[in-house]
């Protein structure tokens, strides 16, 4: 192989097929070939709303599993042919960043997201992957590549909301936001043993995932004011945690209304305009009501993908119900991407397996 | 009322009914009526094994749901004819080591134990309760006077078992021992994200129980050394955690040699005799492999209480297979004690309403 | 005693002296007389603010050191006497939200705070203490009534915010406003092992002070915009953590740009006016940088003074260069309380003993 | 360079300069020349007490400060010339053990280790360093490499003792053993807000040195069972933390005698003979006492080795007490070593400077 083709950003509002040069492989990488895709919302910002700037013939696409083609001289784990699950985050493991717990963010803010931001993505019939050892993870026997995918992206952010939310037995939740990424943090806060789980979202679709990944009270924000309709459920009580997996940057306002002193915000929810965060200054408790205010990038690596993948295998998680809309062949990613940009009604997820 | 009956250790090796006083009710305190009762294996521990030293008309019992009958004059969250739960662990809230988050502990070492141990426990047509605005819960509606009493003990114990545990999303956990309290340390480790659970244990229906509850593999002690059992389902792998509800001191030694460096052992488990916990010193890794070995009393008083009962009340954990026997007059109290002392085969725990 | 005399806020920007009449002492509780006093920043913004509502006739003050004159019945650890350190916040023990480990919002947001809130301060010949076992802590010997009362506010205050911002071994800290408070969490930071620390104020009083609690770099407001001053003194690199110990809503806007990915951003600051707390979105990683923004009311209660005085009965800490001003008499309380109105340039904290 | 000479560990109990192929250097990898070399208590375990089994011509020591010869072509972050130290521990970090905070441990218990142990050590003219990125840290200016050598094990691993220990503002901290690695749990302990800190060895130098670093109090076990001797100074109390920095197995027994329900025992010490570590059932809790028992390797890698620098640059932290004695050439350092094997009643530590 020495090109090979994607579907990539063109530029700003404009996606296409091209060909590009198959990337060197360094002694720590691999070149992996996908098995699955799908398509996320953040691809939809980048190329139409601009969110991370203009990129010029950059390959799009973070969630894939993949089997592995070529490594490098340095990679132990892991040989051509090996079924992958492949996170949406690659960090540098040997960053400062990464050994104080911020992969994330290992050589700068959100510099461990490199897929579809500063190199090319998924949504190829090749893709590089860094530092192979420490970001790939064996997709265990009982996987299905389709399902993988989900555990790129998905699966990880919505739980690592419930983990930053710190939720713990009997928790009273809030899920501001279900989409694909809010309904794992509704599965992700039940798994961590939240008590009353509200998910707030309109859509009939969601919402009934949601139930089914334990919601025990949904919360439609066309309805009326969601702190209002909330309160009133809680017989005026406030909610332990809150996660915001959708809305802007005025929901933080709401999220704070909700919670207890004590308890904690935390926000998955990729903000892409505005100045500020709106965090009420009375509800805040003048500044000294310990309301943790948080949001995190999703952690990658081999770690975390290892041990999401066995809560599917043991059967903890399920995440077909997110899996709505599916396609067959390769070149399908770019009808599904356009799909997750239109968002029809029943859409959660749309997933191409070849 | 002045005087009324219960069940009371009598001495070493010996109980029977006797009439007691009716205590005063301080300010802070309440005096409460038992709707349900269940004996506990401490209880037997207490009269037949002399773990606590002698006692001499003590009323036995620490596992209750009941009604509050009076309150003092400084109460102000519970009155006369409120339904509550009654946590068996009833601190002290002004002490300094509530004040550091060990509660159990205020006063000294276990010193939040009061119930069938330093005053007269539940198993009289009254009892006592230190500080009921700390120490009592509300029974919601939804749950009745039976489930409610596996609230007192055994879902706060298993469930401490795997917060001190700290199990996180897909770790592999060890379940030591599946009597009631191992079956909720099963049950807790699941509801906190665990991916595999082995579940350690010789009787049939404590076996389908911990399947029930979320295990996904049984190991049984008389089919081999459990730690060459497990290390063989593992593929030669450790696991992440190990929690002991049953066993003696040298269940540490078993534990250790199956964790892996930066695990936990986390023991709930009453260790009624010999000198000293084994901990092995090369699989501990030298003194060096950052194998945390702790264990704990449960947690009592409200916040616990209102909390579990929120996983109950949401649908999150059902207490029913818990319940093998059950009894109908207040004073099968007698015959559900013995039953726990004889531990017959198809047992777990009897319960007693009326 | 029938009445005693105290310095009360009459109404809105008026302060004068009261007679009242003894209050109740429950059986938790305890009556005190004041040994030394000291008026505090919140007094001013209570009177002359208005930060809290209007209050009429209500004892000031929230620092103080005593003597225990009265016991309830059911006090243990206290006996009329003896000498005591008094926390400004002395929560309900039994809240559910003690339980929690947020003490400070027992029963409600703020609501361990009484003393000058909901109840007469410490600025009268007698005072109440709720829940005296919880609350007072004996004063060692070794500290005089005058040191003691930093402990009341000063001290767990500012420890709070270095302790919220979980400062570690080598961790660069700003502490933004160099205030009492703010020298004791330049104190805290360098007693949890901060590296570098920066010192945010303009008082050259304060900067001394600064210098001897271990601030590194001192950085004056008033020679340019301080993000700019601290970066470039930084090599452009962000640092680990920031406090707030002055400033408004928009001071966590600097400390967010300043604030690396992962860090912490501790409020210890009363914000008194304006709607929102300001979080800058961009810098805030777009919501994702793990930046963590919170805020906390001291912890009071018997736990923390007795720790905290073990810092200086051990010489890890002295206050005595907090004390600027000092008065000799009860009733110098109220020129105490005028100086710190007015803060003039060589005023850091008065106290009154006698 | 083709060949260089270096101290050697010939076979048990056998020590002796050989000379080495230059190890090849991997993309990833450097290779440095030592400017400073302290020998360490594991050299003598190694070579004389048989601690981690034979090895034959295997260079000894992992206590280094050094200068940069040769990176790898990967290596981004150092170049020919830099002045560096070098963590003792060198991690692999893309592991997943790295990946789990616990990188000490990466691919297996205790493989973090490699200096001395898996590979050549730092008493060669030349040594090897794994994953230069992640393992070096640039040498400030500000600091002497006498000095640096000190960050290799001594200061990161006392550190991490009181890391573990979770040393709190205020509370009692017992270090037993006061050899260099004790001094320096002692300081970390005193860095992390401890009270009194209890200091228990023999040797007058030691005594002077724990004052030095923050020790209130100096416990001899020579002068009877340091327990009792505790208890004493303890009018009874338990203290809050014990860091186990001497001794054996049984040390533990006493480190549980003496702490808290809650509190927490941390091992550093290296335990190299006998099958179980102590830990008495009573004292213990009867296994539920919430006293934790752990213990760790020092974590290595660059992030700590700056975090902890800035303690020395910022003067929070001074080594120099520890440097008893000085050399001055390559050579001299199996005179050093063999002054650590003698453990002469004036020593701490020496150091080869050239």
């Amino acid at each position: 192989m020495t090109k090979f083709k994607g579907l990539a950003m063109l530029g700003f509002d404009t996606i296409g097929w091209i060909e590009k040069e198959a990337p060197a492989v360094g002694p720590n990488d691999a070149l992996c070939r996908p098995l699955a895709l799908s398509p996320c919302t953040s691809d939809v910002h980048t190329v139409w709303e601009h969110a991370i700037g203009d990129r010029h013939d950059l390959i799009l696409g973070h969630e894939a599993s993949a089997e592995v083609v070529i490594v490098g001289a340095l990679v132990k784990d892991f040989k051509p042919g090996d079924r992958v699950i492949v996170p949406a985050i690659t960090p540098d493991w040997q960053a400062v960043e990464s050994q104080m717990g911020f992969s994330q963010h290992s050589g700068g803010m959100l510099n461990g997201w490199k897929f579809s931001n500063v190199k090319d993505g998924v949504f190829g019939e090749y893709f590089h992957v860094n530092e192979a050892d420490g970001n790939l993870a064996h997709l265990p026997d009982s996987i299905g590549a389709e399902t993988a995918v989900m555990l790129s992206d998905m699966v990880p952010t919505g739980f690592h909301g419930a983990n930053n939310a710190e939720v713990e037995y009997g928790d009273t939740v809030v899920v501001i936001g279900i989409g694909p990424v809010g309904l794992m943090a509704v599965a992700g806060s039940v798994l961590r043993g939240a008590g009353r789980v509200f998910g707030v979202g309109s859509r009939k679709k969601c919402q009934e995932a949601a139930k089914y990944y334990g919601a025990t009270d949904i919360v439609n924000y066309k309805d009326g004011d969601i702190v209002e309709q909330i309160k009133d459920a809680m017989g005026g009580k406030a909610v332990d945690k809150a996660i915001i997996a959708g809305g802007d940057n005025d929901t933080f306002d709401q999220a704070v209304r909700l919670v207890r002193p004590g308890g904690i915000v935390s926000n998955i929810n990729y903000l892409g305009t505005g100045d500020f965060i709106k965090i009420p200054r009375v509800e805040w408790g003048l500044g000294m009501g310990h309301i943790r205010v948080t949001g995190g990038l999703m952690p990658g690596g081999r770690k975390n993908m290892e041990y999401l993948a066995r809560l599917i295998v043991n059967g903890r998680l399920d995440v077909s119900p997110l899996l709505t809309h599916r396609f067959g062949r390769f070149d399908d990613i770019e009808e599904a991407l356009l799909l997750m940009k239109d968002k029809p009604a029943d859409l959660i997820k749309p997933v191409v397996t070849f």
